[in-house]
């Protein structure tokens, strides 16, 4: 069975905190999934909402002072209670404050996973990395062992996206090559993919890693049969049928284009 | 003549308080249905914009403390000029947090109309109703009876929506069968009908439950549309087609298809 | 060679501050264009992103003390560093809280242009005009003398955006005449106009009026021809063929469409 078909019979209850550019679409596309998103961000609930989620996302987009506390207290409450967080960078090397929050909340905040682009991730290692704002600039590096530095750093799943993407933990490595460049074209569509991991996550057992590995195969081979649906009309059709994707793609049909290779 | 002509014909201004997730999606429901929206919530004004409006319409989707005094100087002010003001008390009983900030924005605020599902106007009556974070859950109470009780208890309209519809006030109850499932699967279908039943409320002249009753309605007719037009394609396409029923739905199609029933 | 080619070309990174409702529509519409959002409101990293940015774009649409600090921090930061600075007064006139923050906004920041709606940019010039909520009422005023007078005041670009477009710079002036109404049934069309305008503004040079008109005219092409695409459709599908509009109009079509007139 699926980790995809597991998400869509549990419905996990994912506990997001995001920002106001893709809040909307993250909750879309968590539904979409077949996942329950629950937003909310005030210090007086985040500690109940992290301990009943299966899942706690924490994404720095616009961040501000009470945003970061939220995170804090959310990203501890799930720690006391064995929910697993996903930590998404947003932006880490492109502001001080971007890379001193994160260095913060990785810091204080037991991870279960961190997702980011490679500026964002080797940001976290310490390691240089040219960047456009929040997208990832080019760099030198070699996003494998970025990711594997950063596993081990943060005794957590790393995750690098970018044209191919590395899935890190420490142990084993996986290389996914799905997905489909018209991806960086919608905003929050690296925040969505945060937020999938948690679902996959919250359904994954013993195999972290694999799990997150199907997931984020399963959102590539989203995107691309969304782009080819869609191609040549531009990016406001794919973000529509890409949500259609995420929830009408069928395990079989994923199964079929899914193409995760084990690096080690 | 219908109150949707009446929506279309007169654009009422509808005040909305609401959150990070669902603004947009609320904003352009409201347009599209031919009302006029005015997001605002700083302190400085939403006293003045609340008594320019025409309805008020409160949402704790995603709360704090900032939001709430914002809500109960807008509340306040639409009650001292005779503006109705919708509640929805996103999550009640999902968190403690919730539920104590819906009874307080109800004991200090006169609604026009409270609308919920089944396990947030539960909530707000004191029953037991299970949840599953902002969605509801399984429940065994008779909806009818909790709306009707929730209507008595607060002097307003009382709205619980799920399968059926049901719209209390008091006196008469109206059972609405028209929407469809997919709903679920949008964030902020809720949020948006809230929305939209306060601009019923801005034209409804003295038959207020009739009005609420047909806005509902018509939503509910527009969603049935909207999935039969894109019937297999998914949440993304259903979401864009909704937009377009709610503006292109003439109340002579709409009244063909509603289903209201009166209760008592 | 085209603004719009150079906005392709260099990717400019657009610095906004705004708000809940259009935050992600205009990051989408950014990317689409082929510019580079980036959205940051907090007082930790504003200075250093309008410092990095192309274009800095302040839209006070929901608007609170928090964020006004913001805006003047990042404003004075561009203004320092020689980055454009253009600001959208979303309903100023519509409360006295609007007017005042736009006043010292105004005041406090030296502008590269102004972009609203008449009611929104007669009241930066004390001149008289109705306006219903944030949406532009009927006035009496000529535009054209009330956007060239704006642009005498503060010393920038005002650019008045309705039927017609008027660009004024205090030497010259341009009305665009492109564009359809059903642009004011999509929440955020003008805020994403004024991001759309900043990207013009980033890769303009010396004929900065000039390029500004060009990215008007282009916004209004592009809606023109999601209009026909999606002709009867209604509001949902015109939003998704705008954004494709913006990605894949090209500009020997756009130059085909585009009117845009002298006017002294």
């Amino acid at each position: 069975m699926t980790y995809l078909s597991k998400v869509r019979e549990q419905n996990p209850l994912i506990h997001n905190i995001t920002n106001i550019v893709v809040a909307n679409f993250s909750a879309n596309g968590l539904l979409a999934l077949g996942a329950s998103p629950f937003m909310a961000d005030s210090h007086e609930e985040v500690e109940d909402v992290a301990q009943m989620a299966a899942a706690v996302v924490l994404n720095i987009g616009t961040l501000n002072e009470y945003a970061i506390q939220s995170m804090l207290l959310a990203g501890k409450s799930a720690n006391r209670h064995g929910v697993p967080v996903v930590l998404d960078p947003v932006g880490a090397g492109a502001t001080a404050f971007r890379t001193e929050v994160t260095a913060r909340l990785t810091r204080e905040i037991k991870l279960a996973a961190l997702r980011g682009n490679a500026a964002e991730v080797a940001n976290v290692v310490g390691r240089a990395w040219s960047s456009k704002g929040v997208d990832a600039g080019e760099g030198e590096g070699d996003v494998v062992s970025i990711a594997e530095e950063a596993a081990t750093k943060l005794g957590s799943i790393a995750i690098i996206t970018g044209k191919d993407d590395v899935i890190a933990d420490g142990n084993s490595t996986y290389i996914v090559s799905n997905g489909h460049p018209i991806l960086t074209k919608v905003t929050g569509t690296g925040c969505l993919l945060s937020a999938v991991v948690g679902a996959f996550l919250a359904v994954a057992g013993e195999a972290k890693a694999e799990a997150v590995a199907e997931g984020i195969s399963f959102y590539g081979v989203a995107a691309e049969l969304a782009y080819e649906l869609t191609e040549g009309k531009g990016p406001g059709s794919f973000q529509t049928e890409f949500l259609n994707q995420l929830a009408v793609l069928t395990p079989e049909r994923f199964l079929e284009r899914s193409r995760i290779a084990r690096h080690r």
